[in-house]
């Protein structure tokens, strides 16, 4: 067993539901911050848990690089390394060896990539990726995929989607052989016929494993979208995502390259589109069926000083804040709206203080996260669409 | 009325008082963390106040070229500015210019001095150094004094002390002239006499003036840090600080300039101890029975991924903690200790992490607040004596 998933209302093809794991429940829709190195960066875990985040992403090509996976193992896995019990997800590792183009090269066994920090020389296969996935121990963890570029023929996306199915099946093949290896699975209920000092002893240990999703590719193409779809879910996997996007493309691609694989995949798993997205692209994805986001846009805007708000964008190091008394949002009760005023936030940005960066991405993912509150709740009343469409149509809304 | 101060319990030499400003009181001896622009570094407010934190200090020299005085005052004063409603305490500025040594020319008039920033050119005054204090509006502001270099012969000590001596009557008769300007000063209790609108409308409103502190100079001469202290307390302050020291001295020398002034300081004022120290220092100074004492080392050190800790020092970044996963000090109770690894806190060090700043400033900042808390009540206790002796002799303690 490793996450089971209900689905407590549905409002049009948006779903609002609960996923279970090894760590914990998660509300869905669900925006998952990103903590690459083990930290969603300048944000204490204290702070997290009062933003209410029930899940975070780590990334396996960085804490592969540092402090390997190893020694994250060694030291109970991630969420014990970085004193976060609840849910994390790691991606595969197969979208950031993507993006460093100049220092990789793709063969059928997997990708040859050269570290960025000291130019050192790894490889990635779906085999050696499921390792580190399940030597880090995240929750749910993704199957090694090629993250088709933008743009390619339809020749060459069909052969890169393909590829990425034969990569799955030994991504699935290596992890059904070793799941049972992360260091906190325990093989049995912590409770179940366990003596006290028994259960005291697996008081860490959890009777799920983790959870294998895999990924749809297809490039900009709707039938190598549907047909990765199909093809990935004859897997028969806990949870299917969808990759490949937001790579460069218009946003009405993006929407279309949803809609095309959607509708193949099953309802009683979750969905997880990779890598989104604006806080009104978001709420358009759950219209769309997603359950599950995640993207670096709402920490990394903030510490470049942009900040999302109830009334759109703004660039904190502007003039015109300099005397502002108001918060950064008027309608926003995180506790940066709360307390500090745009003149003094404006100050911090412009004087290259550390603590304009904590407090821009706490306010950042409060507004992130706040979205997603207010979206399962208008799933639960039946009022989505209502909240639809007074979400600023989208595709203009790129930032 | 500026500030009063009570004192509750001595212990030897050893005072445990109590200072109230216009923005509450202050337990004594204390150890004000320093937040040059108006920011702890990496540390939130509510953080500092969690840790404890009564008072703080902030740099005017820094404030004055970002975002500038009348900014500062335009929004209300340094506490409604950094969203801080507790007592915050500025230098005068003469020390920061003092340590621009290039960039500096000192007449009888005051210290003309370039931007560190864009190199423009400023000229600091015992009238305008006040003048800046009272824009910005912190509860206790430092007359405006020169720094003796060291080593300095006994002449030129002496010709730097009565200029600081006639600084201060300049600092003080600007003061008096216009301490009522100070943006939150009421003028009136502001309960007394009115009516309830009155009442709201003078809210923030305070019934103190900052309270205006004298600096003992005179180098490294006890004769002439005797008669600084002597002339300094005719000019009947609410408080007395004593300046030039920590300026590349040895140690024991500190302890003996400090034992040269503080029998000349009025027993029932504060006394404050510029720019000091480690944390056996700051035990070691309150023993000599001074009061308040302010210093960069523990949160510059933190930045710096040293540590302080019940068993001495600790540099995180040390391959040996690369796997431990004890918390940084086994006796400390602050929340760092109370959640992370010395592994985890090391990979965030190590990779350049922003957390690592914030996590290593509130544990430091923490052991600091510890130490006076400690401190505190072994001089109500009086087990001062006892305390000490278990501390390391400070003057082999320099980091």
């Amino acid at each position: 067993m490793a996450i089971s998933f209900e689905i407590l209302a549905s409002d049009g093809t948006a779903r609002r539901g609960r996923l279970h794991t090894a760590h914990g429940a998660v509300e869905t829709p669900v925006f998952m911050p990103v903590g690459t190195l083990g930290t969603v960066k300048a944000v204490a875990q204290d702070v997290l848990e009062e933003l209410g985040v029930e899940i975070l992403l780590n990334n396996t090509y960085h804490l592969y690089l540092r402090p390997g996976v190893e020694m994250v193992r060694a030291l109970g896995g991630v969420q014990r390394f970085m004193a976060w019990d609840k849910p994390i997800l790691t991606d595969s590792g197969g979208f950031q060896v993507f993006s460093l183009s100049e220092l990789r090269k793709v063969t059928e066994e997997g990708v040859a990539f050269r570290s960025h920090l000291d130019g050192s020389s790894h490889m990635f296969t779906p085999e050696n990726s499921i390792a580190a996935q399940i030597g880090l121990g995240a929750d749910i963890i993704m199957a090694f995929d090629e993250c088709t570029e933008h743009p390619a023929s339809h020749e060459r996306a069909r052969e890169s989607m393909v590829m990425t199915l034969r990569w799955l099946k030994r991504s699935r093949d290596y992890f059904e052989a070793h799941k049972e290896e992360v260091v906190w699975f325990g093989g049995k209920s912590p409770t179940a016929g366990c003596s006290g000092e028994e259960r005291k002893a697996n008081s860490e240990e959890r009777s799920q494993t983790q959870a294998l999703f895999g990924i749809v590719q297809g490039g900009m193409y709707p039938d190598l979208r549907r047909e990765s779809a199909q093809r990935t879910v004859e897997i028969n996997l806990p949870g299917y995502a969808i990759g490949g996007l937001s790579v460069g493309e218009p946003r009405p691609m993006t929407y279309e390259m949803v809609d095309a694989a959607i509708p193949y995949l099953p309802e009683n798993k979750p969905r997880y589109l990779m890598g989104v997205g604006t806080p009104e692209e978001i709420v358009h994805y759950v219209a769309q069926g997603v359950d599950m986001m995640d993207c670096v846009l709402p920490t990394r805007a903030a510490r470049h000083g942009l900040l999302f708000t109830s009334e759109g964008r703004l660039t904190i190091k502007n003039a015109r804040f300099a005397q502002d008394e108001g918060p950064i949002d008027p309608k926003c009760s995180c506790k940066v709206c709360g307390r500090y005023s745009r003149a003094y936030l404006r100050h911090l940005y412009a004087s290259n203080e550390l603590l304009a960066q904590t407090l821009n991405t706490v306010h950042n993912l409060a507004y992130y996260l706040d979205t997603m509150r207010r979206v399962r709740q208008s799933i639960i009343l039946g009022e989505f669409a209502t909240f639809l469409s007074g979400v600023k149509p989208p595709h203009l809304s790129v930032p």
